[in-house]
């Protein structure tokens, strides 16, 4: 491809990436294919000569289009919003351009700075503890591995990086039975072994419980154990639960264990000072991440990762063969030594477009919209007297499910909840997923997708009734 | 910003692509900037309100673009290339369009059904051992510790994830002295100890010599230790030394060790059938790795991960959290159990953009140019009495240094070349970088952007002479 052509088709991809946000409502949110289906489609081996760029462009929109599921699209309700937004894909265009591997200073100098700088803002713009320094990290599992292992370290001396685990010492980590899987897959990696996991019992709310969790510390250390590390999460991914961190800290503090903060989805919420009760005790915390990459309007990947005292996390990481010396280490961050990969994008840029191009107070402002909508979708909800609400509403995120007063079983209310999700999705109207709370199959409503508005809030209630109604009376329950 | 906005500065900035490719050679490769020099130009505190985007490219253009080493310039000679292409920068569009968080497949079927099919094919293109199954991760790093891990995993029964690790059995691995950090990373993470990683020495090529690993393991054996896991290297950071995967395979069959292969760099050779032997005994190894974002014009993050069984990497990986499950889970890939972390950028489609656009036969094509274009330089130098070639250069790095007749200590020729590579960089017309072989300081010179053509490669000769007869004369060597 020439540079004209390059040219030509990236005004073409411009106009189609534009065209994109203006049509995706009519595209089914979720992708409405069979398993294989797609890769039926692609040729079994690849072209010996160059094929035209317009023939790979159209293919994409036949073949691949298809079987993309659309999380951009207003009506995604599912999981948590992984958001974009124009800023960020120009951001994105650029790094693309670009091409730079930012994985010391030396190779990218204004990348290894704007991160610096970004992420002093957005400790700023939440009001984060001042005590904090910032890294941007892939994904929010990486950051608890992080965590998870500078933890390790700490412990040790930074011995077991050296000498490896030793199995004389037993480290014990603790979580709540709510807490994220990136936990039970950190500990693994580490070596600690999941046996170690402590999954701490919550409160009605589905915040983890303080008096079990000291007492789960106690008894380990009276059975020998070394308790090594805590992660309360303020937001649970089944029910944004907020885990009371100024609590869990004294007790991390009087035991000396690390402090782990996942903020992944509701951290974006410390934006507005009216939420930022949910960070009490941050200044408690050894580490804390929250993804931009979720609620901020900025491309995956991108996730905030804080830390109390960045020497340890270095000290946890760095490595220095001679390859990658250069004359300045010693006045400049390195960012390769802050995590797991060497190589990094330069993800920094398109941080900085969206804040700048929202402002503060526009990012704020979305973010509150998505609260009110959430408020609006709960109260309608709540009208409906077979609905029955399973967690609390701290932010955007909506858990339920819909009890007919004619079946009591709950294996019959799983299957009518499921059915009436998988009829939602397939609709390919909207797309929301579930979770379970105490045992309870659970219909999750994360409301905050960059481009929501009110009128996709009600297509998703006008759809939930109407699909509810059809259930009803193929059940013969209405 | 208003779609029509987007619309507009995405065609802007579609221009300004386009222009920075044309005008690359007129900017210095590597950024001529002092630490601290682009951060002290940003404002302490972000905007509160929205700023215009032509004033945020502005600054882009101002403020940061100085301090970006720019890697797609075709002077860049430095560690090895992370080319992006033309074809792989509209598939960076598209991925951050969609914004796809590709973790499982019913978020996004498309992406998981194009990585398989793209990973098949390139194992076609390279004719790695049909039993290999692939999978893309983010870096080479990355799969590394993957590959550590499943090892340590399939090794302990999946114990070592449950129990966590046991000191009892003591796992050492085994890489050459000159095997890429992120082993010495990986083993530190992955909880075994980096007392543990055995250096094996090299020949005279610096290829691991396999006489020297069947002896250290046997050393272990018979100390009470347990061999795990060798990584052999094709194409080592320092030197492009190539491993005797085969040789190397039978003591690990023998001794019943993983075999993880590091072609990073290297790997993407294997599109060229002459080259294939470097690949002899890949059948042998348990896992492989090579980065088409180094040499294979795919916009970094993109590495290829293959494996001999499938089944043991999600064993090792593997989560199922209750709001992650799907009614396909057992009819699909879901790519968040094949790796660390959960989730996942739509990578396949760039890499997919890529083979098209430049065929199986345009692959060949710029690899054996890049072969020649260095071998071209090699010839060039070796013509000069006082260049010292310090490593073969079986592919497209050439190791070498200066060595005037009138000095000989080790230390003034280091002083020498150090000073000689710095004042070449900082002319910003070349980038290159060193390391160190046998003790010395090298000079390397990887012949592999995108699009350097001969005319770069003159460039870069005229220069060193140059600014070596400048430093000879400064010291009075001349
Ligand atoms: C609370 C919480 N923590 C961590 C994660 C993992 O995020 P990532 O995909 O960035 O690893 C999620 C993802 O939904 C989450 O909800
Ligand atoms: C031989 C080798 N292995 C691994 C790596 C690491 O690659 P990545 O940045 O993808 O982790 C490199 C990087 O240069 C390398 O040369």
């Amino acid at each position: 491809m020439t540079n004209e052509e390059f040219r030509n088709f990236g005004h073409n991809m411009v106009d189609w990436m534009a065209d994109y946000f203006q049509q995706i409502e009519s595209l089914p949110v979720k992708a409405q294919v069979e398993p294989g289906e797609i890769y039926q489609q692609l040729p079994e081996l690849p072209p010996e000569e160059a094929e035209s760029f317009s023939q790979i462009f159209r293919d994409f929109q036949t073949k691949i289009l298809k079987g993309i599921t659309h999380w951009q699209h207003p009506n995604f309700f599912a999981y948590f919003p992984a958001n974009n937004s124009y800023p960020s894909i120009l951001g994105e265009m650029l790094t693309a351009t670009l091409g730079a591997q930012c994985m010391i200073w030396e190779t990218s100098p204004a990348a290894a700075e704007l991160e610096q700088k970004v992420m002093e803002w957005m400790k700023q713009m939440m009001g984060l503890p001042a005590e904090f320094t910032g890294v941007i990290q892939d994904t929010a599992s990486t950051a608890t591995l992080c965590a998870l292992l500078t933890a390790r370290e700490s412990a040790t001396d930074f011995q077991s990086n050296k000498s490896g685990l030793d199995s004389k010492t037993k480290f014990t980590v603790y979580c709540s039975t709510q807490t994220h899987s990136s936990i039970d897959k950190a500990i693994k990696i580490a070596g600690i072994g999941s046996d170690q996991l402590r999954k701490i019992p919550v409160d009605r709310d589905f915040a983890m419980r303080p008096d079990a969790l000291e007492k789960e510390i106690q008894t380990d250390i009276a059975l020998g154990f070394h308790p090594l590390c805590v992660v309360a999460s303020i937001g649970t991914t089944s029910s944004t639960a907020i885990d009371p961190v100024k609590k869990i800290g004294e007790i991390c503090q009087k035991h000396r264990l690390w402090l782990h903060v996942d903020g992944a989805y509701a951290g974006t919420a410390m934006l507005l000072p009216e939420k930022r009760w949910i960070i009490e005790g941050l200044e408690l915390a050894d580490s804390y991440v929250f993804n931009p990459h979720k609620w901020m309007f900025t491309n995956f990947d991108c996730s905030a990762y804080y830390v109390k005292d960045e020497s340890k996390l270095i000290r946890t990481f760095e490595i220095l063969p001679e390859y990658l010396k250069t004359q300045v280490d010693k006045q400049v961050n390195n960012y390769r030594d802050w995590g797991i990969q060497l190589g990094r994008r330069f993800r920094a840029l398109k941080l900085w477009f969206v804040i700048r191009s929202f402002g503060v107070k526009g990012l704020q402002k979305k973010i509150r919209h998505h609260i009110e909508l959430s408020h609006y979708f709960l109260e309608a909800i709540q009208k409906h007297p077979e609905v029955e609400l399973l967690a609390p509403t701290p932010l955007n995120l909506v858990c339920f499910r819909l009890k007919p007063s004619q079946l009591s079983s709950e294996e019959a209310l799983t299957r009518l909840n499921a059915t009436l999700m998988q009829k939602m999705n397939a609709s390919g109207k909207v797309y929301l997923t579930h979770t379970k709370l105490n045992g309870i199959y659970t219909l999750r409503v994360a409301i905050g997708q960059t481009h929501v508005q009110k009128e996709n809030v009600d297509q998703l209630l006008n759809l939930l009734w109407k699909t509810y109604e059809e259930i009803k009376s193929s059940l013969k329950l209405g």
